[in-house]
């Protein structure tokens, strides 16, 4: 007869970490996890797991699997947990290729150099919070007073405007449109009569019309500095030609994985794994590289190399390889040469940040900006204001957050030269910078030896191909989930946890049952 | 020969403090206070100011004028500072006539039942919570996972919403019907061939239009649940039709008050007013209950009730009244009649909340929103969700916020009955109400004796008549600025001290000269 159990240990025997997660959801053996805390259930009995990396997906695993007797061992290269989950203080030293960055920030001052903010569905990363019990507060996405700067050909180029200012006038000069149209009877298939006068409604709350239903700015652009001689506000909206000329409406469209509330971790995001670390530290061997991987029917060996180059050997049942794919592909494995060709395939992103310390926080002082983003075309392509410790005397901004390929031509230069570019540029946003700058950090994900890159840049098939077990092996992390967001490296862990713990227990079962 | 001073203090005497503190601000002579702390020059040389309400209005002008060496005194009804920059918290007390409640909240959970968020364009708020070391931090304006719920006649009736199912498909169907609109030349006058690509392609995006420029969902709005078998996403667009008959547009049009990003006073609005207070103690006089106001051409005498219900008289050359107008028209003056009729006829709002702790944040844990408001067509209007603690336990959110007259049926019931309101009409949103109450806290601002409203409802006219001075006594408060808020407070306080501080160094002068 087959069971229930025994159903899911051949799902996941044949199907992989996945499909395996997805049937014990459905048949109602693991709790949804958006809503409850991960609850496999039943007995690891000591199998060993040897798991390569101690970024988010690796820990997760080990805190996991360790929950259920599993005997979990992780290596990580590098003297910290949490990969790119990573926050940058004083102290920090740069992890880079290239000439050695000490960050010299005040005590107190940090920014995260990678992963930094957390929509509200991403309800695994925020149960892991929670669990784990890390603090987080508001992240503030939207400062409707932080700056677009555009400088190519427009008529707005090279002109500070206001987030609020593009966001009204756009949606202002919408509803005036479509009311026109609307008014005017030209639209009458689409819209029926009864539907016309809530319509009109409608657009005049949405666009701010007048009387006449024209859009001729709003107090939600912001009025005219200074204002008339008798006191009274006027508005100056910019035209509707140079607002689509501008290409500035794109930046308005943000997304779901931008869509508010957003949160961070309280004091930076890498006292998230942090926290995990400390539940699992006494399993984990830093400054531990691994070098080799080998499997038999019964277990895989890990060779890895510790700090002072001395090789050691590691035995287990099963190995999580929750390591960049580029560490994969480098590492000696009896893979398939199929297998070695796509894993080595998949392109990085060169994502960077960099972080600038000020003296004052000028854009909260001067500007009023609290938290958001100001974005441009510039090479920076946008500024990231804190979304804490509003109103005290020093910041750290994000000077600049360049995301996919674009981190590579200004990560490709020598710190100095990049701190040079995020200074120049921002300050034709901020012309504070000059006299307020103190000291600056910037990361580079693609020189970044143990990562290799921001995130990876895979197509579906292959995606859900290498989520497959490969032998005993599993891979692990965001890049085989959802890309670039921690949320992906715990669902990944979960599911490589889900997986591993249905073929131990049918191994362990058939091993009884032929008496081994 | 007229000086600057001579005519700033000229114009103080005849035009009040609105008048002497934008032309002290337009000469130069006083910093923008949108940019620099508020910078009184001179010296106040002893002059006795009488200061009636510490709430912020008046901590400010003691604060200010205290600075230039006047000698202020300041006489509050309460036992504590900050009127209605009030906070609930364990073993708060009720201040309303009727029943007496007893906060029993747990330690270190606590709601705002007055002035609870400051939006980035009080720029004057914040400097005071720069300038005291008040920490703030980022109120969470917008929780697109919040709901909306109707009750009345519509197709959505009785049926819980998102706000971002709201907004996404309403923004949704603005752009596919301008679209079409454009796309069928039928606005040709209203829109140049130049722009019409590019407003189509903003359209795509503003509306996640599809490639026929339909809209059929969007990320944004959410998908279904449970997926479609085969793991796709799908999405239902709730009916433009049902959305303009359910009005919930109006909801989404909050105005420049509410505008991102807004922030909080950490742990709870009273920290502000304590922190002014702080830096004047030993000016206040609390449970002083003033009785009687007159005036004569060299001064104003204060008659006040301490305690034991003994009378005090208390000389001073000028009074600053900052209470509430209702109380005002109470106090025996020597006012005109016409001025006493005026101060009397000013209606104040019956706002109110209403606190209630929940066993667990059921609302994060289970509904993921994170902050923001769940908005109601019932008699409880809204809900609001704390913007701090994120992921703890326990959680106190506002089980209603009723605004103007709203409050004055629910704030008129007994405490008991109006709790039974809030979790019975709640219990709709939030079925997790019944098994997760614990306990509640309600104010009604109309019952407040030392309030006697929310605040204000004045005409332009008439607070421009009351911002003069009447004779030596000026009144302050956010009911002569911007109403409603701490702003208008703050704002009003910096009003009078200018005015005040420029009439009594006229005053001075010509007392020197005449040998006085």
């Amino acid at each position: 007869m087959l069971t229930r159990r025994h159903f899911i240990e051949r799902i996941a025997a044949i199907g992989g970490a996945s499909l395996a997660y997805e049937a014990m959801t459905g048949l109602g053996m693991l709790e949804a996890a958006t809503q409850t805390p991960f609850a496999l259930r039943g007995d690891g009995k000591g199998t060993r797991i040897a798991i390569l990396g101690a970024g988010l997906s690796g820990l997760t695993v080990a805190y996991e699997l360790g929950k259920l007797g599993y005997k979990c061992q992780v290596f990580e290269a590098r003297q910290r947990p949490g990969g790119r989950a990573h926050t940058i203080r004083r102290g920090t030293v740069s992890e880079e290729d290239g000439p050695t960055q000490t960050c010299s920030f005040d005590e107190g001052q940090y920014f995260n150099c990678g992963a930094m903010r957390v929509p509200y569905h991403h309800t695994t990363t925020l149960q892991y919070a929670r669990e784990l019990q890390v603090p987080i507060e508001t992240f503030a996405l939207t400062a409707e007073n932080a700056y677009f700067y555009q400088t190519k050909a427009s008529a707005l180029a090279n002109r500070r405007v206001r987030l609020r200012e593009v966001r009204a006038d756009l949606e202002g000069y919408v509803a005036e449109l479509l009311s026109k149209a609307v008014s005017e009877e030209k639209l009458n298939e689409a819209v029926t009569s009864a539907d016309r006068e809530q319509l009109l409604e409608y657009l005049r709350g949405a666009g701010a019309l007048d009387d006449e239903r024209r859009y001729r700015g709003s107090p939600l652009r912001g009025a005219d500095e200074p204002r008339s001689p008798d006191g009274s506000l006027r508005y100056t909206p910019l035209a509707l030609s140079d607002l689509l000329g501008s290409r500035m409406g794109g930046y308005l469209d943000l997304g779901f994985q931008y869509q508010e509330t957003m949160v961070q971790v309280v004091g930076g995001t890498d006292r998230l794994p942090q926290a995990l670390a400390a539940r699992i530290k006494d399993k984990i061997t830093y400054q531990a590289v691994a070098k080799e991987m080998h499997q038999s029917e019964r277990g895989v060996s890990v060779v890895y190399a510790d700090r002072s180059g001395k090789l050691h050997k590691v035995e287990a049942e099963y190995c999580v390889c929750a390591i960049p794919l580029p560490l994969l592909a480098a590492l000696e494995t009896d893979f398939s040469p199929e297998i070695k060709q796509r894993i080595a395939s998949v392109p990085y992103s060169a994502a960077g940040k960099m972080g600038l310390q000020f003296k004052r926080r000028f854009w909260e002082e001067d500007d009023h900006i609290y938290g958001g983003a100001s974005k441009t075309d510039m090479e920076i392509s946008q500024i990231v204001y804190p979304s804490s410790g509003y109103l005290t005397q020093k910041g750290v901004l994000v000077g600049y957050y360049l995301q996919g390929q674009n981190g590579r031509p200004i990560g490709d230069r020598t710190p100095a030269e990049r701190q040079a570019l995020a200074l120049e540029q921002g300050a034709r946003i901020h012309p504070q910078y000059q006299a307020e700058f103190e000291t600056a950090f910037s990361v580079a994900w693609h020189r970044v030896p143990w990562s290799k890159g921001a995130w990876s840049n895979m197509g579906a098939a292959l995606r859900k191909e290498l989520s497959q077990p490969l032998g005993r092996v599993y891979l692990a992390g965001d890049h085989l989930n959802m890309n670039a967001w921690m949320q992906g490296a715990f669902e990944s862990a979960r599911q490589v946890a889900t997986a591993v713990h249905a073929r131990a227990g049918a191994e362990r079962s058939s091993a009884v049952a032929v008496g081994l």
